[in-house]
């Protein structure tokens, strides 16, 4: 192998990158183009267009995220857990033989009810490698944030809140849409603070979620405010029905929502470490290594 | 007083009872011009349309319901709890003295926090009245759900929970709208019971509301079922998070929700005592009383 195609195809994005033989990214692109946005059949297509001068006899494509999904171009089977890096580069689902290939998502059990991912997997171990680390507790933040659990090496378990996409139901179609402005605005940090606190202290955000309404109406917190007390009340719930049991963990998001995650694990007396999104490229990359050193 | 015109005025819908001196209904109508289906200033006009031929020289309307918020025909501030039936009645917001006028709806404050009613406290009251009972959790199902407790026949204080209102929005909005049937069908017994379980088990609706997906995912549930087992998540939740320390509570509302409540209860070990919409009208006949005999 030469060159290795770098491929996260999510729901609703596509990113690419080409990485040199060193691991080195020698160039990236992204596209709108997720995979809710292919039409039946059109992924060769879609994947010629954004690999454009890329491909060559002996690069290798690894793609991972929902591309691999029942809506995706090819199903891989989950890889269940525990499961270290070395068993879902064993399972590459191949699109074409020695060239293309999809990586397998992960799933796992808790009280005999099933929970999966697709690519935050590839992000955990590329993060494990940057950071040096075998036993860790990784946050993906977003609209399904995931909280993972790294022993030995291996992801042992994960659990997936719907963190974002309540943050969206309730911001855009609830009776709060009517009180909340138009636009989120810049953070503040006061009221995500006390969104963060009241979520800790009551039991769901089935009746939390209430107070950013009761709030305005009884005029404690301006409009303004009201977007961020909202994101402090969903993050804060994530916190606390998470309940980890650990003094530090990795964060894994855009700067935005680590921003947002910091401070609210601070709160909890939870230290947080960074890496980006070129966890998923290393991830890619040392699959690829591993194909090249079986081969 | 000869007659009383009783008026449940809500967000969505508009409800009224003509009622005699024995408080015996007369006649109902009922019309979907809630509050926000009212151009401003236009209560006037919608009233005397709803109460066409009942008004007369001695007849007196009552309004309880969103039509005294701040949306609505006159705001009636609220009554602070803990009050009784005395309190609110002595309270009326009158949009034409000794003729028209409005209850007002009831506030509490836990941890801080506000929180609000507007028209439940004059189905609580009047359903403690038919029931003959001076302590009691009510419990009223809905968009917003309502937990209330009586003592002493006062209202000691009181919890909202947007049960309803997560329910449409997972239902319509959310990533398990794709996987769920167009129509909820029929309840389906071991679908909603797996969800209440489930809710009970668990930490927060952000994590078991995505279980719907998962089970469906790997086959453990058929899409038919899910609308039921996410009705037994998002019921299981309010039950979770309102813990209740009671055998027996009174359900307040429609046969579909009722039956519902009544089984997520029974899973809890509580038991439960109904009453239905009657309740408004004799909460309204019995403030309508104590105003003939004060006057």
């Amino acid at each position: 192998m030469k060159t290795l195609i770098a491929i996260d195809w999510g729901t609703t994005s596509l990113r690419a990158a080409l990485l040199d033989e060193q691991g080195h990214v020698k160039e990236e692109r992204a596209s709108p183009q997720g995979i809710l946005a292919i039409a039946p059949g059109g992924f060769p297509d879609a994947f010629n267009a954004l690999c454009k001068g890329w491909q060559s006899r002996d690069s290798l494509a690894l793609m991972s995220g929902m591309v691999g999904s029942r809506q995706g171009w090819m199903e891989a089977p989950y890889c269940p857990c525990p499961a270290g890096f070395d068993d879902i580069a064993r399972q590459l689902a191949w699109v074409e033989p020695g060239r293309v290939a999809i990586v397998p998502g992960m799933s796992c059990e808790r009280d005999g009810v099933p929970d999966v991912m697709r690519g935050e997997e590839v992000q955990v171990f590329g993060a494990l490698r940057l950071l040096g680390l075998i036993d860790a507790t990784v946050v993906l933040p977003g609209t399904h944030s995931k909280w993972v659990t790294v022993r030995g090496g291996r992801i042992e378990s994960f659990a997936t809140w719907m963190t974002g996409e309540f943050y969206a139901l309730l911001r855009q179609h609830s009776i709060l849409s009517r009180t909340l402005p138009a636009q989120d605005g810049e953070l503040d940090i006061a009221a995500f603070d006390r969104g963060v606190d009241r979520a800790l202290q009551t039991a769901s955000l089935l009746g939390s979620a209430f107070s950013a309404r009761t709030l305005s109406l009884f005029e404690q917190l301006p409009a303004a405010a009201l977007p961020s007390y909202l994101s402090g009340l969903v993050i804060g719930e994530e916190l606390r029905a998470q309940a980890p049991q650990t003094s530090a963990v990795v964060v894994m998001g855009s700067p935005a929502l680590t921003q947002r995650y910091d401070r609210a694990l601070a709160h909890c007396g939870i230290a947080t470490q960074h890496i980006g999104a070129q966890a998923t490229w290393q991830g890619l990359w040392a699959i690829a290594r591993t194909l090249g050193e079986t081969a």
